[in-house]
């Protein structure tokens, strides 16, 4: 979607929560927190204050969910899960033990598009 | 365990996940990340490095997992979790569909005072 501070915007290509993206960060290859300086880990915060303020905005959720795992992955990155009473798992995590079970829906090339654009809008309107 | 610039560190009593804690927003009643000011979240999210950094020396987990979630308990909060090589979940998330089928495990009293005491000396030597 975007490049942001220190870190780039990703919608994931699994859209079963509308606006389910992940920031990564861009800086250096790290795998947890603790080993950024307190002014990397502030700066790669305020990325994800800018992208939930974003997602929140323009696709609505009801509510949000923040996340910094990293066990698949070992690179630093926040999952920034935007969430709806509707959805398959409200009031609760959407992960399950085994991937293949999280929910899965694939969003049009078309609504996806607009969605970037829209995210893209936003985060332009914010300096960012 | 003790209480940090704007949130209360609290070492949960399932323990299943040594030195699991939750970092709990203590200004005010907020949800979710966007509903605090820029200069709230740098707080909260500087405490949240503190909290990290604190676990990972006390602990010495592989690897650790933050989170913020919200969706059962409606105020913003941290999940701080250490995990390691050998836990029941190494490589995947914490949680289940099922809270009942979350792992549990209880520490000893002793032990759990032994690692509050830690936690707090390694917080007290950061100034916090």
């Amino acid at each position: 979607v975007a490049a942001l501070e220190v870190s780039t915007l990703c919608l994931l290509k699994n859209q079963g929560y509308k606006g389910n993206c992940i920031l990564i960060y861009d800086v250096e290859h790290v795998t947890s927190p603790d080993q950024l300086s307190e002014d990397e880990w502030a700066q790669f915060t305020r990325d994800l204050y800018t992208a939930v303020r974003a997602l929140k905005s323009v696709c609505r959720p009801d509510h949000i969910n923040v996340a910094s795992l990293g066990n698949e992955i070992p690179h630093l990155h926040w999952h920034v899960i935007p969430r709806y009473k509707t959805d398959p798992r409200w009031g609760g995590p959407i992960w399950t033990i085994k991937r293949e079970k999280l929910h899965h829906a694939e969003m049009p090339e078309k609504e996806r598009a607009e969605l970037i654009t829209e995210l893209r809008g936003f985060l332009g309107n914010q300096g960012a």
